[in-house]
């Protein structure tokens, strides 16, 4: 039997969090008829989106031409992805019917042969499948493929499912291994873990025989993409391996040893090949998985999860290079961590994984949207200067305040389906355990160990660390139950009815192993003081630096609370932290303030740029916030990482 | 009478200096030969120059079409013009007659009309004048305006003279106020200086008149960029004023108070404006340039005197905003500062002028070559790392290594002229007033308060701070000597004739004010200590940071000395330094050592990126040379700004 372990379906898990179920909310309330009337191009003053337009022009409903990027179908998919995640905790007969309508009008956009792509629909069908490097038509079907099997999971409605399928079968008739089958693989990953997913539904082998194509073929040589690049008479010199990196195709994807190119593509194709080694047992691609994570987690991530450093190419740059001011750590590439890191967890369960999920999560992702879920960062930097932003080219993609749309829109509907989602990723089972990877609170169904289990979590999570856990099932069981111990925590404490519980470590869980009662109550205290975090002193840009975390959420500074000048802010080694609420924010997030110094700068025309005098600074009060919550007041400088005391 | 200075002209400079002497050797046996293979593309693996062919294919010597950029014809000028300054003080019978034929070269590729432009004169002459913005022929003007100048007063040679009087007359008779004529002005100036220095010679009002135009005009409403562009159906939006700042065309040039734009252009602008503030006596001109050099020098200027912070348009970025790591600085910019500089001076003597003049030729300048004046930066940065300058985007332009020639080679030649003229920047008179600017040895001859003085200074500078000036006289004469007092100063002693001598303080010189006899010796001592060295807090970069100085010399940690990993590198505030000599740089340079700390950066993949562990710093010896030095051994990491102390 494999030891590997299966998430906990999303529909067998309900949440009722105090910190989660209001984002679940903003997500159904707001982003998700925000997002369609964005769709639709009915946000004044907001990029239009022209993706529901391109599909009534490719359903005859409309006249027109085709617009916004390649891949802008994928905004729907995104969308009705969202959508159903959300029908599937909480009826909506009116969203329900709306997206019923989408999809009438996909299968009206779908030509005969079951092609679906609206960008080729309308610029000429012949031409598609022949720029599978950039055009983004195996992209858009990987969207539409995860979105139709969410919605039937949701709805148990096949419409789209039916569809995607045609879809999919007309893209395995003509790509694939065989003599006259372009041996090629998507430009843009996803439909690799798209197949899997389909492929456990379908349970058709060639679903997954695809998914495992894509994977295997991808940087084969002779490379695909240059094969195509010289048919069209393109040159073939320059930087051949770095042209392909970019896609993770200048090598076979068991020999990339390092996190490369375009940050989201990277992360999805990772995801994919740990859905691919999951079904086939694999072990040589998961140990490729392993490898990729570390390096990624290791030597390429911001402390809030943000990965993808550069704005060249949204992409990783080099190992420890993570500069805090031009950083890229675009929302859609955190939600991608998130994405891998499940799938890690489920290849071999080890907290590690998860506390980088958390990370994620808490941090670089939900920074991706305003408190009120209506306005969007695609970039998340870790260092904002508002003058940098408009002064300086460097610095441009960095924006100080969230965006109400972008004519490349895929972060908004990403985070959305992320968070719908959520509960898929609090917990799983791996034959006679139960692990428990997010503290997040509601209740879960699993069957562990041949019978059902329903976990009821309560937590003041990420607020505090106190955790607690009521056991349901039908008659008594010997399982083990696996709590994360988060890799932030210094000491926590196990009770087990209200006694001191007895518990083994295992890979970063405490896990209690034992036969189980109906009723019986686990409570988890974790340790959540201030914590000050130092990165490895090979990331240059935080040598001197400190971080201030409590729990899995990483604080920083704003303008709004401390005023201007946040480079030249210090935070002494001694210093102590107390909690408050900030001014403007909601009452529920906890603030925290501290003594700090500033260097003040002397006004004046005629001051010296240059002196030997020893800069001096004055003690201030520093107010910290959680970093996801940056960015909901007004417009000014940001900064995590400050130096440490002179 | 004028209160003006007048610079002492390098004719009648002889310098006979161990600093400087083997530097203008190094330009006139090496560095004037090689850019003449240079220009004749005899350079094996460097990038063509194409600028002696395009002349040759316009004097129909040869066939063939333009090469190059649409500025080559002015890489011929300044190597024409640093030869000029190498004859002017070492007779070398070879080097006048390559210079004469050259000469010839260009004089046969001139139009009848007096049109010389060779881009223009091969790739259609009808089109001359027609983009004054953006295609240099106007610049092309100017460096050979100035090329003409240095070498009639060199040689007494006019021919080349005569040449571009009649082009210059020729731009005269198209371009001015007069209805009919363009009302336009150079996208990239330098013939706004070169027209004055033309008129100091030619004694011609219309020169003085032109350059007077094209200063007056600038930035004018209409703005003549914007008329062009209409002019040529071109688009009218975007950012007018930030298109036309990059010309330092925006507004008036009196009404501009921000050094703005590519900073080549901008101080050469600058230097041309302080040329007609000082021939017309314009206060508000003065005033202008007083307010844009405070603003380049206070704020927008690296303690090395690179200017120009951003490779983005090679400019300005914004004040405060020097990033080490990703500075440009082109050599170019510091050479212009020091042109700047030396008008400043004239326009009002003031030692902190001198300060920044003498800031940028010891560290910014000089560190556009190696020492043996062969290979050349463009881009001088504060710090490198040889991985991000090959891995990242935003930090390609920064070399590691200098390089054998550029496509676009203005540096090199730039640095050959100035180097070859540095005698004309050593002293200058006003009145009754011999000031002393540099501390350069040999003898200068200059006439004060209505005698011929000759002085001959001997000194360490810039190793040591002993300064010996011997007077020379016909007769007994009262004036009075100013010796700067270096900013960078903070003790020093004068003696007269080996007795303390009497002086009063003026704007930073100390000056000796009494009847000279001939022999008078005057001994200066300025205090040379190591300093350390703060930027304002405002600049972001630096804070917590020190840089490390002596004298007038900038120094850095480099690789070759000190390892890898410059940037966990600390300076306690107590370490003390002591004199050495640097492994495989000249003897002559001091080098020095200190105490340091330094992260020490653990290896393995496992290493977490971010942990609660202290990092700790353990005890090393650094080793700092000089900034112009490095990058004169291995490629490596170097860096300016290290860490204090934690």
């Amino acid at each position: 039997m494999s030891a590997y372990a299966n998430a906990i379906p999303m529909k067998n898990v309900k949440i009722r969090d105090s910190f989660w179920s209001p984002v679940q909310e903003t997500v159904r309330t707001r982003m998700i008829p925000y997002q369609w009337e964005a769709l639709n191009d009915r946000i004044p003053g907001a990029d239009p989106s022209f993706c529901i337009r391109n599909f009534k022009i490719a359903a005859g409903r409309e006249q027109g031409t085709f617009g916004g990027f390649v891949f802008q179908d994928s905004d729907l998919a995104k969308w009705l992805e969202a959508v159903a995640y959300t029908l599937a905790v909480h009826k909506d007969p009116e969203l329900e019917r709306e997206a019923d309508e989408a999809i009438e009008l996909i299968c009206a956009a779908q030509r005969p042969d079951g092609y679906m792509d609206t960008y080729y629909i309308l610029n000429g069908i012949d031409k598609r499948f022949t720029n599978l490097k950039d055009n983004h038509e195996l992209y858009c079907l990987g969207h539409m493929t995860e979105a139709a099997v969410a919605y039937y999971e949701a709805t148990g409605k096949e419409r789209l499912l039916r569809a995607v399928v045609r879809c999919v079968d007309l893209v395995d008739s003509l790509i694939g291994p065989e003599k006259g089958k372009i041996h090629g693989y998507p430009g843009h990953e996803v439909l690799e873990m798209a197949l899997v997913r389909l492929y456990r539904v379908t349970k058709k082998e060639k679903h997954l025989r695809l998914a495992c194509y894509f994977i295997n073929e991808r940087g084969k040589e002779p490379l695909f993409f240059e094969t195509v690049r010289k048919e069209n008479g393109q040159p073939m010199g320059g930087d051949r391996a770095g042209r392909n990196r970019y896609h993770q195709a200048d090598r076979p994807v068991r020999e990339q040893t390092e996190a490369e190119g375009h940050a989201v593509r990277a992360v999805y194709l990772y995801s994919g090949m740990a859905d691919v080694a999951k079904e086939t047992g694999d072990a040589s691609l998961t140990d490729a998985c392993r490898r990729l994570w570390t390096d990624m987690t290791h030597r390429q991530m911001y402390v809030t999860g943000g990965i993808g450093s550069t704005h060249h190419g949204e992409a990783f740059s080099y190992d420890y290079d993570l500069p805090n001011d031009t950083a890229y750590a675009e929302t859609c590439a955190s939600v991608g961590l998130v994405f891998f890191a499940r799938r890690m967890l489920e290849l071999d369960p080890r907290a590690e994984y998860a506390d980088e999920m958390e990370r994620a999560l808490y941090n670089g992702v939900l920074s991706g949207m305003t408190l009120d879920g209506e306005r969007f960062f695609y970039v998340n930097p870790l260092e904002v200067s508002p003058e940098a932003s408009e002064k300086e080219e460097d610095h441009r993609h960095v924006r100080p305040e969230r965006q109400k749309w972008f004519g490349c829109a895929c972060c908004p509907p990403n985070l959305a389906r992320l968070a719908a989602s959520l509960g898929g990723y609090v917990g799983m089972v791996s034959g006679n355990t139960l692990y428990q990877n997010l503290y997040v609170g509601g209740t879960a169904a699993a069957r562990v160990g041949g019978t059902e289990v329903r976990t009821e979590l309560r937590s003041g999570y990420p607020w505090n660390g106190e955790i607690s856990v009521s056991m349901h099932l039908e008659s008594a069981r010997r399982f083990a139950y696996a709590l994360r111990v988060p890799g932030w925590c210094r000491g926590f404490s196990l009770l087990l009815n209200g006694e001191k519980a007895s518990f083994r470590m295992d890979r970063g869980y405490a896990v209690v192993d034992r036969e189980w009662q109906d009723g019986d109550t686990v409570r988890l205290s974790l340790e959540m003081p201030v914590r000050r975090v130092f990165a490895s002193p090979r990331v240059r840009e935080d040598v001197g630096k400190v971080a201030v975390m409590r729990g899995p959420l990483v604080y920083c500074l704003e303008e709004a609370d401390n005023g201007p000048g946040l480079p030249r802010v210090f935070l002494p080694d001694g210093a102590e932290f107390s909690e408050r609420q900030a001014d403007g924010l909601p009452e529920n997030i906890v603030a925290l303030t501290s003594e700090g110094r500033k260097i003040s700068a002397a006004e004046g025309a005629q001051e010296d740029l240059y002196t030997d005098r020893v800069p001096s600074a004055e003690p201030c009060t520093l107010t910290w916030i959680p970093y996801y919550a940056w960015a909901n007041r007004s417009c000014g400088e940001m900064t995590v990482w400050v130096h440490r005391m002179l």
